[in-house]
C-alpha cells in the first residue's frame, strides 16, 4: 500500500508541475517593419547595421519565410487578436475618419482565452482596435495596458499648423488596468515618440518579473510603435550605427528584443516561455512625390525579395518576419516556407495553453502547434484570401497567386481586373509575369477556398464597419 | 656546425613546404545568378529548393553582400580575368555582331599570371571573351579549355526556323590544350544545353585530381552555363523538387557545388584550397511582353532586395552572390557589407598565389588579402564607376549611388539624367527616392573618383573595341 501511495504522490506532484508549466507567451509585433529587415532575412548589415539579437532568435526557434497577415495595421491586429479575417470582425479598414472603430466587445480575443486560463495579460503598446469606451485593451481581455489606442501618424499632428485649431482631439498615451477607464498619462507628440519604445520594454519586463514572482503564466503582447513613421530612434541610439536613422531604429529594435530575451534568461523562464517575433504588415513606402513627405522623412521599408508595400495585396506586404522560440520544444534554427497566417496563432496558442477556441463562431485560424512542434512538415494550410481593406484583392494558393486587384502603394491608386493575374510565387517573387495562359488550371484548383469563404460570410454575416456594441 | 647544417635542412623543407603550399584556387562562376538565389542570401526554399551545401559554404567562409560586377557577361568576364575595367579592354559590352571582339592577346588574365607561378590552369564553361584564332582561353593562359566560347542564348539557334539558311555559323562546344587549336566537340544545341554543366563539373573535378597526383598548384576557372536562358536542368535534376525548373536548376547548382566541395575534401586539399562562389551579373529577367518569350520561359531571376536585373546600373545587376573560403586562413561564418568588386580578385589572388601584378598598364583591382584573411574590417574600396556598355550610368560611393543614366531592364531603353539622382543605399535599397536635395555634399565627395578614372582613361586611352591583335 505504500507504494500505492507514493505513486499517488508523484502524480499528484506531475499533474501540479504541468498545471504550473502553462508556457509564457510573449509576442514582439512591430509596426510595418518589412520582410526584409532582420539579419536573418537578409537585411541588418545591408540596411546599416547587424542585428545579432534578432539573428541569434532566429538560430534558437523556428523562422518562417511564409508568414502572412492583413496589409493595413487594424485589421492586421484584429486577425491577430480574434483568429478571424478581420472582414469578419468590421475591421478590414485602418479607421481614416473619427467614427467608432475597432473590435466589438462580443469578439473573444487572445488576451480573453489565455486570460480563461488564468495567464496575467499584459500589453505594451498600440492597439488600433478601438478608441472609445469599453473598446480599449483592458476591456478586452487584457489586466493591464500602456499604450497608444490609435497609430503614430498621430504624433507629429501636434507639431503641425492649423491643427490645434482643428477641433480634433490631441492624441494621448493612455494606461489602465482590467475594468478601469484608461487614463490620459500624456499627450502623444514628437517629444515622446522617439520615448515610448523604450517605456514599453521597460513595462514588459517588469510585469514579466511581477508574474514569475507570483508564478503566474504570462502573456505580453508588445506593438512597438516602430518602424512606423515617424522614423524618430531613442536618444540612446540615435546616431548610434553612423549610418542614418533607420539603420539606429533597426539596432534599437535588435537591442530591446534582446532585452527581453536576457530578462526571460534572468527570470529563469527562458524554457517555458514561447517567444514570438513579428510584424503587422508590410513596410511603409512613403515615396516623398506622393505626399508632403521631405528627402528627409521618405521612407523605403524593405521587402525583402517580394514585391510592394503596406496596402497593397503583393507579398511584401503579407509576408512578415516571423520566428517562434520554444527551448527545447520548437525546433531550433530551422526554417520553413510553409504558409502561415497570424490568424492562426489564436488556435496555436490556444492549444498550447491549453486554452479554448471558440466554437459559437466562425474561426478561420489553422492550429499549427503540430507544424510548430516539428510533427510535422506541412502546415496545413494551402493558401487564404487577399483582403486589401474591404476588397478581395487575391487568393493565395499554394505558390501561386490570383489577382483580381492591384494596387502599387498605400497611396490608393486600384486597378481591377477583368480577367485575373496570376503569378508563380517559386519562379516569380516580384509578381510581374502573369501566367494565368497556360496555367488556367490553376483558378480551378485556387477558387474552391474563396468559394468556401464567401459561402461562409453568406452564412456568418460579417460585422458592419462601425457598428456599436 | 651540425646545428646550423640542421637549421638550413629545417629552412630547405620549410622553403619546400611553401613552394607547394601555394594555394589551389577554384571560382564557380555563375551565369546571370542573382544575389537572391543563395538560400545564405534569403533565397533557397522561397525559390522552391533547399541550397544546403551553398548555405554550408558560406558558414565555412567569408560571405559579402556587397561584391560587384560589371553588369554585362563580357564586361564581367574581362575584367575578372586582367583585373582592370572593362571599357579599358575593348569589351565593355557583350558582342551583339558577328565581329572580332574579346580580350587581346596582350592582356595579362589571372590565368596567365598563375601560370607564371606554376599553377596548372583548367577552364571548363563559357568563355565570352572571343571567338577566333588567338583569343581562346588556351591563348590567355589556360592549359586546358572545354566550353562555349560565347554564350548559352546561342544554343537555341539551331531549332529556330530560319537559322539554318541564314548564313550564320552554329555554335559548337570546343575544347583545346594551350597552344592548340581549339576543337570542336559538338554542337551547342538544345539537346546538348542541359547536359553541359553536368560536364563542366565532371571535366573540373579530373582535373582537379590530376594536378593533386603531380603534386602541382591548380586554378579551376568554372564559368558555369546556368543559370542563363534556356532554363533547362539536367535529367538527374529535371523534376527532382517539384517547384519548377527554376528550382530543380537552383538544386542542381547546389548539388554540383557540393559535389566539387566534396571532391577538394576526398583529395585532401580542403585546407589548401581557396573556393569563390560568384557569379557574373545580375539575374536575367526576362518578361514576356518585352520580347518573344512564352509565359512557360519567361525568367524572373531575383536580385533578392536589390532593384534591376542585368544591364541596369541597379544594385540587383551589380551585387551578385559571394562567398570566399579558405580553411584556417579566412574567418568561417564572416559576413560583411564593405565595396568589393571582381576585378579585386586579380590582385588578392595575386598576393595569395605569390603572383606578379603587371606593372606596366593600369589595374584598377583593389588587393583585398588583408581584408579577406580578417587582418583588417575595411576592404579599402570606397567605390567605382558603374558601366552599363561604354555609357557611365552611375557612381558607387559608399552608400550612395549618384546616377546619370538610367535603364530598368536589359531591353535598353535608357534615361539620360540632366541632373543626376542619388540614392542612400541603406535607406532605399530599391534605388527610387531621388535625396540629391538636399544631400548635395555627396557628389562633392563621391565624384573624385570618377574624375581620376577619367584622367585616367586619358593618360591611357582604352583598347578599341574590336581592335586586332
Amino acid at each position: 500500500m505504500k507504494l500505492v501511495s507514493i505513486m499517488i504522490l508523484f502524480l499528484l506532484i506531475a499533474i501540479n508541475s504541468f498545471a504550473q508549466e502553462k508556457p509564457n507567451i510573449v509576442i514582439v509585433f512591430l509596426d510595418n517593419f518589412g520582410y526584409g529587415e532582420p539579419g536573418f532575412n537578409g537585411g541588418g548589415i545591408i540596411r546599416g547595421t547587424e542585428t545579432p539579437r534578432m539573428d541569434q532568435l532566429a538560430k534558437e526557434g523556428l523562422r518562417l519565410t511564409n508568414f502572412n497577415v492583413e496589409v493595413q495595421c487594424t485589421p492586421s491586429r484584429s486577425t491577430l487578436m480574434t483568429g478571424r479575417y478581420a472582414i469578419r470582425s468590421g475591421n478590414a479598414t485602418v479607421p481614416v475618419g473619427d467614427g467608432i472603430y475597432g473590435l466589438l466587445r462580443w469578439e473573444i480575443t487572445m488576451a480573453e482565452m489565455l486570460s480563461d486560463e488564468g495567464y496575467a495579460t499584459g500589453m505594451f503598446g498600440k492597439w488600433h482596435l478601438g478608441r472609445t469606451p469599453g473598446r480599449f485593451p483592458t476591456d478586452q481581455g487584457f489586466d493591464e495596458w500602456y499604450g497608444i489606442p490609435n497609430s503614430t501618424d498621430e504624433s507629429p499632428y501636434s507639431s503641425m499648423t492649423g491643427f490645434a485649431e482643428s477641433g480634433v482631439p490631441v492624441t494621448y498615451v493612455m494606461q489602465s488596468k482590467k475594468g478601469e477607464t484608461p487614463k490620459k498619462v500624456k499627450p502623444y507628440n514628437l517629444k515622446y515618440r522617439p520615448l515610448i519604445d523604450r517605456d514599453l520594454t521597460d513595462k514588459a519586463m517588469k510585469f514579466m518579473k511581477k508574474q514569475v514572482k507570483a508564478e503566474k503564466p504570462f502573456f505580453v503582447y508588445l506593438p512597438y510603435t516602430a518602424t512606423h513613421f515617424p522614423t524618430m530612434p531613442h536618444p540612446d541610439y540615435d546616431g548610434k550605427t553612423g549610418n542614418g536613422r533607420w539603420a539606429d531604429l533597426l539596432l534599437q529594435i535588435d537591442g530591446y528584443t534582446g532585452e527581453l530575451l536576457d530578462k526571460i534568461d534572468d527570470l529563469g523562464v527562458a524554457d517555458n516561455t514561447i517567444f514570438i517575433f513579428t510584424a503587422d504588415n508590410g513596410p511603409e513606402a512613403m515615396d516623398f512625390g506622393g505626399t508632403s513627405m521631405t528627402a528627409e522623412t521618405a521612407i523605403n521599408g524593405s521587402p525583402g525579395p517580394w514585391r510592394g508595400s503596406l496596402f497593397t495585396g503583393f507579398e511584401g506586404a503579407l509576408r512578415v518576419p516571423f520566428v517562434v522560440r520554444w527551448p527545447g520544444k520548437i525546433q531550433a534554427g530551422k526554417t520553413s516556407d510553409e504558409i502561415v497566417h497570424a490568424m492562426d496563432l489564436f488556435p496555436t496558442l490556444a492549444n498550447f495553453a491549453g486554452g479554448k477556441v471558440p466554437n459559437d463562431r466562425v474561426i478561420d485560424g489553422v492550429d499549427m502547434s503540430e507544424f510548430f512542434l516539428g510533427n510535422t512538415n506541412k502546415s496545413g494550410r494551402e493558401g487564404f484570401i487577399v483582403y486589401m481593406g474591404n476588397d478581395i484583392f487575391a487568393v493565395k494558393w499554394r505558390n501561386w497567386k490570383l489577382h483580381f486587384k492591384e494596387q502599387n502603394s498605400w497611396n490608393g491608386e486600384m486597378t481591377t481586373y477583368t480577367m485575373p493575374r496570376l503569378y508563380n510565387l517559386y519562379d516569380d517573387p516580384q509578381e510581374k509575369t502573369n501566367v494565368l495562359f497556360p496555367h488556367t488550371w490553376v483558378p480551378k484548383a485556387a477558387l474552391n477556398q474563396l468559394k468556401e469563404h464567401v459561402i461562409s460570410l453568406k452564412k456568418n454575416p460579417p460585422i458592419k464597419a462601425g457598428q456599436a456594441d
